[in-house]
């Protein structure tokens, strides 16, 4: 990689989601060469991805060019690439497109789709993780109610109707929600021929509640506000298998459809050569220390999804989300000048501002630390909240302007089936 | 195909562009059933892919689901479907998802790129004539300027920062303008460690003017614009070989790169079971009579791009362009129930509204029948009549909402790698 040696120490950063980019941003203008690795030239901002899938949003309004974050600092460099080894001894990086040595290495490579070792249902079933992903999620339901026009079978008809979300964290409840409202509004008008009221949503959760993450209050009106579309949430279920067509639990239950979102798990997304025992933790993430330093090294460090820092309110890590990523990011950016000053580091504090999901039009739970809302004012708290952090005014724009539209006229235009994806991915794979 | 046989007479209706649409619109709330078939479950706006292919617009924002089109009128019914078959003795068009019979049928299956029987070229240029292909296109700019910085062999790295537009049409002129601006305004500044001075913009054309469906005028203004944006016209030059490398022309003219947009031509995309020299004449179009009949058929009708019907004004048959196909698609609608009613049908009559091409910030140049002009106002007449013919109150907020951003920033923030085109199709068909 032909990257100029400067008298700059450089730091890589692996990974262009929330926590990379604030480290980057923090790094701009200061004495230090940044190279920034992502096998997307964009940062994703995956929070929205469920309403891509659903056809509210288009991809390109919650990305964002990685390049353009960072324009005008005149130390940065960007490389499309997929990192393949971590070379601690030799301080190496090892990617596609060749090697390249770095001072002070962070890793950022967030989360990956947590299967718990059941490829079966990695095979069949579809994930919500990465834009494309999303786009393929959008097409396949598409498909599907397509391909419910051309059948006689009423038990195929019914399956290709039917969505089965695996998981009731804000990924699973905000699609589930979502979907309620395509079936209510759009379905029975874009499909007359087909008896849409026979579709149904379908939330499984292995646990007693959804939302866990949340407060009971918030788990509570959640459901209550699923129930109240249509949603059946099954809780204190886990889904075993899944063939492509029938789901089957621990349970007498068992579920007929096509579509399988698996939204019930993540992992830390590590990477060759930092990926043995002696760094990894619980869920697949990267033990790091209150500087975000991996055990043994000085400079080397994991923020956002990858890293798990465990504090005395999380046992078991900070939650992956995007505040301790972002937090974390911005707080490593300035303790890595403090470092190369030679000066001491600030131990990381998270600062909990709270977690929210939306459940459809006027219905959302906000958790704040001292409020706890649900209803209408929670669903414009989360509007906000979102507009804000979405990087670029562009994109904040255009997604003001759709969910304007998709207010005023209970409607998602974007159900396009742009790149169809049974016809061509899953006969591909058989 | 699972579609009832009502009382009413069925029209089936193939491809839903302009032509198709209009049609479908005009025949809602009438006595007639209408099948449309279509390969995409959207209708394109093709006049704007290529603000698609260079990162100026999202692709959702300029399709618009077919099914919402007719979503209010009871007699219509979409199918997604490749048509493969027209049998005129049984009057059936035969699909992919089944045979369907019908009483009156409408060719609106538009164009595809002509690459004149050069299979070397078809298989290693782009095309710019739907969604997935101009996304393609998009990726592969992109992909083109990450990899020129991984090489260190110059001749390779020019080549793949010059692109050679083949065709100097509205659609190569335009994407010529779009291309140049985004070397000027956004690869500096995103490549900072590159020399994107060095890519090179060409535009090939067989004939001795570009835009030469347009008037003189109208040309010399354009190549004047283009000439100043630092686009390299080559007239009377016509392109015989490109092997993904080099361009091979019938003159001492070579030229190296990796992007070859091939807009020389397109050519009526006919179906088989029509597509005999009986019905078939130049530019691969059916001849049809001033009632968009075809020949030996009351009920067999072809409309837009697929249909060539010769006039006095346009003895080679009306320009293959979104107004004709609008008009005809409108007249009929008309005609079919006067058809049905047993009463006589008009003759076709096109209305020239004239043409006009964009070719960067405020350039274009407008040809109306009366007044031709070009510049600034030129360039507002564009953008107001693209926005007004763009489908949906959403697309168009969302298209202006880019437009106004792109035009205050000098910026277009779509320049996203979301499918990679080169390390997906470029390995597999090698």
């Amino acid at each position: 990689m032909n990257i100029p040696r400067t008298s700059y120490p450089r730091v890589i950063i692996i990974g262009g989601g929330f926590a990379g980019v604030a480290l980057a941003k923090k790094l701009s203008k200061q004495e230090v060469q940044v190279v920034l690795l992502d096998k997307h030239n964009y940062h994703t901002f995956q929070p929205l991805l469920y309403q891509v899938s659903t056809g509210g949003l288009e991809p390109d309004s919650i990305a964002y060019p990685i390049r353009k974050v960072l324009q005008d600092f005149p130390n940065f460099y960007f490389r499309l690439a997929n990192v393949e080894y971590i070379d601690t001894t030799c301080n190496t990086v090892k990617t596609n497109i060749g090697n390249l040595k770095f001072d002070y290495l962070v890793l950022a490579s967030g989360s990956a789709t947590n299967y718990f070792g059941n490829s079966e249902i990695e095979k069949h079933s579809m994930a919500m993780k990465t834009i494309p992903q999303s786009l393929n999620l959008r097409s396949l339901i598409l498909e599907n109610f397509e391909d419910a026009l051309l059948t006689s079978d009423l038990n195929e008809r019914n399956a290709l109707m039917n969505f089965v979300i695996v998981g009731g964290g804000p990924t699973g409840v905000e699609l589930a929600g979502a979907l309620a409202e395509i079936k209510k509004g759009i379905l029975p008008k874009d499909y007359p021929d087909l008896d849409t009221r026979l579709a149904q949503i379908h939330i499984i959760q292995s646990g007693d509640r959804i939302l866990k993450g949340m407060s009971n209050k918030a788990s509570a009106k959640a459901e209550d506000f699923l129930e109240k579309l249509g949603v059946n949430i099954w809780k204190n279920v886990r889904v075993t298998k899944y063939n492509g067509k029938t789901v089957t639990t621990n349970t007498d239950l068992t579920f007929e459809t096509q579509t399988l979102v698996w939204a019930a798990g993540v992992k830390g997304a590590t990477i060759n050569g930092l990926d043995s025992a002696d760094f990894v933790t619980r869920g697949n993430r990267i033990q790091v220390n209150q500087y975000n330093q991996v055990k043994g090294f000085e400079h080397i460090f994991a923020i956002g999804d990858i890293a798990c820092m465990k504090t005395e309110d999380f046992p078991n890590g900070l939650p992956m989300m995007a505040q301790p990523a972002i937090q974390q990011g911005e707080q490593l950016g300035n303790n890595l000048l403090q470092l190369i000053d030679e000066k001491p580091m600030k131990p990381f504090v998270y600062k909990d501002k709270g977690s929210m999901a939306t459940i459809g039009r006027n219905k959302a739970v906000v958790d704040l630390k001292k409020y706890k809302f649900q209803g209408v004012f929670a669903w414009y708290v989360w509007m906000f909240v979102h507009l804000f952090f979405l990087i670029g005014f562009r994109n904040r724009m255009v997604v003001f302007v759709n969910w304007v539209y998709n207010y005023i006229r209970f409607d998602r235009e974007a159900r396009l089936i742009i790149r169809p994806f049974k016809s061509i991915h899953r006969v591909e794979e058989e």
